[in-house]
């Protein structure tokens, strides 16, 4: 059983963190932290743990951190930040959900977060956890950076075409839509039912800060810069990422579909949909697939890819759980296996 | 492993079951039938079962069910009535989720259902299956008659109060909500997204077919004759049924709070909420639970319960596969240990 | 045309306000007042009303106030009761749509809203303006007290049955089911779209607010005490209010269609539906009236009685505005006659 | 008084423009047809009107369309195209909501609409009313062909852009999301409540019947071919298009914000925000504007334009209001004033 830690588990992520691992067969929950919460019983502020959940929220300062196999960070940005080398010096592996250790030049870091990192020197150790990228080095991280949800979307989506050098990498158009629950659970205005349902609308079109992450994982996959357009939207619905993703062919012949299918053949969570279909989010709401199909409409040179996940499950504590399930050598699926709810 | 078959699996109450049985690991899936869709893959036409069924709906007089060990029929009224007999003979055990089975007597039957039974005869050895009342005939059933979601939830509300003649029987009033997802997935105008979602309205209140099933169910519990109002309404959310139980003390002390947690001590699936709560729907998406919580107002001589469920799992597929396991001596939630997805 | 101000245009009653009044052909609105938005243009915070509003929210204590015919409060509870005595000396009349005078008796003022009343000497010549009830009164009336949101429902719903004495008044139900807007546009957690949509609970059933003022109406209504059993509900749907209505009958020969059809027959926003109805909320959806149904399910002697507004239009600004009209001797529903919005 | 009739009144489209011609000062409602619900009265079907509108739908080849000034069709693709001509040669003026005379082309028109026009010898006389770019020739035509939802939204978001050819026409992108009303009132399994909330997908991909639309009024405006890649997506609410544009700048120095606005300095339901706004649909729910915003994000060489339009208001019943508008010699914004409903 590996001893795991949650800290800063009242968000969203959080519970859906908790949800993961009270279900897997082989984590067993030591404590979860939260400074606002300490001493509230867990399943009062999240009443579908009841009968499950028996724990109460601890401060974050606890020394049981340090008896924990794997601690996962599901905090505010710049806090993770603050508390993982030292429990690397406890010989304590990580997972950090917020994006403290997404990329890896610290100054892009300090301008997208308004911060000074804390601890730069951990940022090239650090492994971005996109399993079906780096795999081999997730296996053997002490810090894995769990990729963003908007990122985790658009990467898989693009990286068939970029990694073989099919489209014009200086060309690139996400844009991106989500669910509510993507703002978190903190209150503010314009994520009230009354503001947010029935409506729709874009945000953060003039700089986003999934932006430079995304690009970083482009560029490697494309080994070259790309220029990308990536916007934002807000959807009325509370989970789901859908990604529709603009590129221009640079060859004639290609078998679009073939390298779907081939390039995820293996990935025990990305499913390549046939041809001609359109995935919906909720075919993937609660689950960790992320579901993609490919087109190319009118046979002109524009690709389309529409690529579908949970941004609290693939986008975030179920990539999360994935990434455990690497670095401590269990089958990738364990504890992952639940189907989308549907209706 | 138990041999499963499903008929009529194209429905939400079918592709639910469907859901739960392929996660459960003592069922094993045989055939999945369907009239209309013959031939369909069943992840075709529900794509999140993309990657765990692989199967292909076929016609529901394919000689496989002879083949299990139980058969669930999701069917819509009146269908499993003519298959059921012949099941039996062949030693087939039948949970049916439809109204077929529900009431014991036929006049009363044909009143609310349009139609004369086919079988009458087997209407007094099926079993009413509501665990929480009929745990041991369950065990022993050959045909079990899923409850309706409406009188699971009622039921459940009402039961420790009539069976201990704590109020008077004959001023009850049941005023429930429930999801669009009750409707079923027929291509009814008013269950458009355009026509049932910012909306709310009571339907059917001269008289719905669930009134007769819960009065039968009440009148077994209190011993005696009951006068019920039941007034349901359609709210804008895909899963869940909330009921507020409104009935009158005939007794001046009485610990309501203990009578509930007594009553339902060791029930795996019906939860009473600690004094003053109110149960959200939400807390139970997607899972097998009941959540009750107990009010009188101002201690004024009104109780006022709260009862909420999935319409969808306790109140259908879920609570059919809580049957299978009493029917088959498994541990009664097996299978069914999934967290409510939140949010 | 009415010189018109605005204390406290921030919130949804606030805005729905501004939409009726800059609509209506006999209102010129003077200033808007809000302590936190000093200085913001309206229309920035509110876009739908860019092009028609070019007006900026001033501070509160303006003197402009002064200057006004008619001065609405869209404040929250305990705001308005300050500064009404001393507008009212400089000859402006008003109508407060928050609590503050409600109710007739400063002692369940208190116990109920947890402070000292300002102005208890204004209480007793404050009309409450249910214009069903109290039109002459209205007319001539100095402080307008506008009733809230459920009890305009409940009240318009049960006053026939009443006012006739055809029920027992002391065993009156009111279930009633709320759009997640009559929470406000505050930051709350609970009315965030991931928490409040996708589910349903019942809330403050220990007591609500707006209990002792339905109370207080409807035993005026009945010449008699009353009893009420009072639950409101939160529904995942931005504005609509529907009550379902339980009440005895003590009489046996009663034409209850017939005496909702007289009772209402001169009322300009009460349309009672034909028999066997269901009104749904979205029928009033930004408009003014009140959709009634009644019906007595299996002949008993239970009333069953559906009452649908818009909380924000009939059950605040709109009524506000209606009572404006009776006020001004303008006919009753100028710039009130907007159909609701269907689909 | 312009006496209208209405031609298919029963869904979306038709209760839109009875909403709007009941509540304009110069229109009188003299008929409303459907074959479908002949003799039904139209307030049973749609319950806002109650009140307001009297009227009973009638057979469509009723006599009385030849009595009125203007008709509207409100029909499926393929109707009005059959009954224009006998109505023009009667002398009756024509706004057809359907798509039957949006294309000049009529074997483009029987490529995406899959029959042969019935009266091409009309292509060339109706107009293609979308009054921002053929004021003068709606105010004569005899027919006039409203516009698309889809292409409304898109094309005033583009226009400017190509007028000026400021961008490559050969590499355009238009990613647009719709609410479900789009999909009209046909009782579809797709537009259920059940099916299209809580989930978000494109549609339609490969090619929509909208693309041609689009593409004739792009080309005008650019005066040159244009190469579109468009693709529609289906939103979980009920009401509003969002388009979102993408384009390449062929010039280097250009006041976009300054573009927009001088460009739409004087159409009175375009309404251009200030710079770095984003437009939500809802500020548009029920109103006739179309709200812009254009973007060039990190002063790159690409464009995006936000364009929001209720897509049953100016995507169909109020451009259609707007058209007679200007067709009669009446002010443009007569009876369509009314501002949008929020929340």
């Amino acid at each position: 059983m590996i001893k795991v830690g949650v800290v800063g588990g009242t968000g969203y992520t959080g519970v859906e963190l908790l949800r993961l691992i009270v279900g897997h067969p082989q984590a067993e929950l030591l404590l979860i932290t939260s400074r606002s919460e300490e001493g509230k019983a867990v399943a009062d502020m999240y009443p579908n743990l009841r009968g499950t959940v028996d724990m109460r929220f601890s401060l974050p300062d606890n020394d049981g951190l340090a008896d924990c196999d794997l601690v996962f960070f599901a905090t505010p940005n710049a806090v993770a930040m603050e508390q993982v080398p030292e429990l690397l010096q406890q010989g304590v592996r990580v997972i950090d959900l917020s994006a403290d250790f997404r990329l890896r030049d610290a100054k892009e870091w300090s301008r997208w977060y308004g911060a000074t990192h804390a601890c730069p020197e951990l940022l090239e150790q650090a492994v971005y956890g996109l399993p079906e990228v780096n795999r081999a080095a997730i296996k053997e991280a002490k810090v894995v950076a769990n990729p963003g949800c908007y990122p985790t979307a658009v990467q898989l989506g693009f990286l068939p075409l970029l990694q073989q050098k099919l489209v014009n990498a200086s060309s690139l158009i996400a844009d991106v839509k989500s669910g509510v629950s993507g703002a978190g659970r903190g209150a503010n205005v314009g994520s009230l039912l009354c503001e947010a349902s029935e409506s729709f609308k874009a945000y953060a079109v003039s700089g986003h800060r999934h932006l430079p992450e995304i690009r970083q994982g482009l560029k490697q996959a494309a080994s070259t810069d790309v220029a990308l357009t990536f916007v934002p939207h807000l959807t009325p619905m509370i989970r789901g990422i859908h990604a529709t993703l603009y590129s221009d062919l640079s060859v004639d012949q290609v078998d679009l579909q073939a390298l779907y299918e081939d390039c995820y053949a293996n990935e025990p969570f990305v499913d390549v949909l046939p041809q001609g279909s359109h995935p919906e989010t909720r075919s993937v709401k609660g689950s960790n697939y992320c579901r993609i199909a490919v087109h190319r409409p009118q046979q002109g040179n524009r690709v389309v890819v529409l690529s579908v996940i949970d941004n609290l499950v693939k986008g975030a504590a179920g990539q999360a759980v994935q990434n455990m399930n690497i670095m401590f050598g269990l089958p990738e699926n364990l504890g992952l296996e639940a189907i989308a709810l549907m209706p």
